[in-house]
């Protein structure tokens, strides 16, 4: 397959998701075409994903890493309010991965997530690479002028949320480098469930699209962020553009049940997993008092968790363990660069 | 540096640029927010440069690297007859290029172009990599609704045209893989002069965003392309998506006179680094008859030259050279992927 080949596969399997009114000219042009709107505002984030960094070949199928890549920049776009419409991916692929069952099948990833929420695929780039698989997916997404919400409006005296449940990622990520596989044949049938749930918590996680956009919509969150690096050090970036601190409840951080499951038998400590572990992609927002009763308890069937309150910066970012409060310190997924999108 | 002093340092850099209405929300957040003006339509590309397939450590320096990975794209949204305006840019870097003063001086020369079109740069990603430098640049646009120019409105009698001069980045390129440097002294003048040419036009490549701006505005422009595969191959996707084909004259195409001066003593033919030559980035396009009058001469001091007219799709694509006329193959910058959009 060269090139030209592979563009015109890509292209029609594009086009067999049916026309679109709003993308004027998608793939097949020297950039593509969209008409948001009148009145509406833009969002855009891009994801890095590079092998040995993100991923490993060994432990993720093609389909599963074209879904993470679309998945992590569609919770940016949820962590905005805002409906998640237009992806490209620039995929890197070195000659030993260069085959059309590889690129199939990462493209069939991306595409099922696509279409989940009605995403149109609308360019990239596609490059020939040394040694290590390269990703970059960008999704835009658009929101009414002024509705997009920002990691800087959270007041003293609003309270935090958190969608869904924390640490499972983490426990995935700590299981995969023991060397688990996903779907590998297990004795004890609800441990095998609970490692399954962790690793697919890994290497597939769910972007929060639809309380992004019940969120946005309403206009029920003074901030929020998405969970990439974990709830610590994410808390600390919501906290440090607001101005805020803020005091959490440990026992109210909602902890994956299957990373509780997991216990005992590993050196997994679930609060340390639920504080610190990144890859989650859940939604963390605040939501003012007189707000508070507008807030859904579920949507999609993923719940929503209080787990404490905003305090004036002056107090800090603390922790309450039963009597003790503790300072909360960034401990989350550090690596070398950082988002800045 | 870690992380976030490197995205503290860039937002303070960004936010120097000074404040932009149609920025919502810049670096900072987990997306950018821009707002596109009502009945504007959004012109979307991504670039992917990657080292050692794309450039080499060795002879391109970070400045020139980041201002080239810009100038990717901005040439991609000028052949949309687009208004470049908003950038981001994800970047993975090895331990061993990691320092403050790559990092700076890649921003540097991104930040020097985008200057000089008013380009704000909202977003991207940063990420380790293990071993090669990667860069995905992402350049948004915007033009009046129904305004973008697109491959595919080529009509038969339409005059085919090309802005600036052809060969010198191809012709840059070998030179450097024998071992040329930016900036080495060299005993004869012209000589040096022609050869310093060359190279900035393989290592430092001026998008024509003026060019794009005019046309776009002004609608003079059946169909357009950059030139960045070559022109041959370019040629070959305008017709395609035009469903025409064209004769070109070859004593028509606007060979770089510095590929010329350089002829003799290299193995290096001009017509052919003209033809398929990659990496110019010049826009090729056509006009029809009724319009040419309008055509400007020179837009920011760079010239336009008809180079051929457009045929029925039938007569193929063809070079009159002289007394012969020759099928014109696809012979240009043929690396293992594609631009997809």
């Amino acid at each position: 397959m060269n090139e030209f080949e592979f563009i015109r596969r890509l292209r029609a399997q594009v086009e067999s998701q049916g026309p679109s009114a709003q993308v004027v000219r998608g793939i097949g042009d020297d950039a593509a075409v969209i008409k948001p709107g009148d009145g509406r505002e833009l969002v855009v984030t891009a994801d890095l994903l590079i092998e040995d960094i993100d991923f490993r070949r060994a432990t993720i199928t093609p389909e599963l890493l074209g879904h993470k890549a679309l998945a992590v920049s569609l919770s940016d776009v949820a962590a905005m309010g805002s409906e998640p419409r237009w992806a490209m991916l620039s995929i890197g692929i070195p000659s030993d991965a260069w085959s059309v069952d590889f690129i199939d099948q990462l493209y069939e990833g991306a595409f099922k997530l696509a279409n989940r929420y009605r995403i149109r695929l609308v360019g990239g780039d596609t490059s020939r690479a040394p040694d290590k698989i390269v990703l970059d997916s960008i999704v835009l997404g658009d929101c009414a002028a002024g509705r997009a919400v920002l990691r800087s409006g959270a007041k003293p005296g609003d309270f935090l949320y958190v969608t869904g449940e924390l640490g499972g990622a983490a426990a995935g990520l700590r299981l995969l480098k023991r060397g688990a596989k996903l779907g590998a044949k297990r004795g004890n049938q609800s441990e095998a469930q609970a490692m399954e749930k962790v690793l697919q918590r890994q290497l597939s996680p769910e972007p929060r699209v639809g309380w992004g956009l019940v969120i946005g919509q309403e206009q029920l969150a003074s901030a929020m962020i998405d969970i990439s690096d974990g709830l610590s050090s994410d808390l600390l970036h919501l906290c440090e553009e607001s101005h805020v601190g803020a005091l959490i409840d440990a026992a109210k951080i909602p902890i994956d049940e299957s990373v509780v499951a997991l216990v005992g038998r590993r050196a997994l400590d679930p609060l340390q997993l639920a504080l610190h572990g990144g890859e989650d992609f859940e939604l963390l927002f605040t939501v003012a008092p007189t707000k508070v009763s507008k807030l859904p308890k579920r949507v999609d069937g993923v719940p929503v968790t209080r787990i404490g309150t905003i305090e004036p910066a002056a107090k800090g970012i603390r922790v309450a363990e039963g009597s003790l409060i503790w300072e909360l310190e960034a401990g989350g997924f550090q690596h070398f660069g950082g988002k800045n999108g």
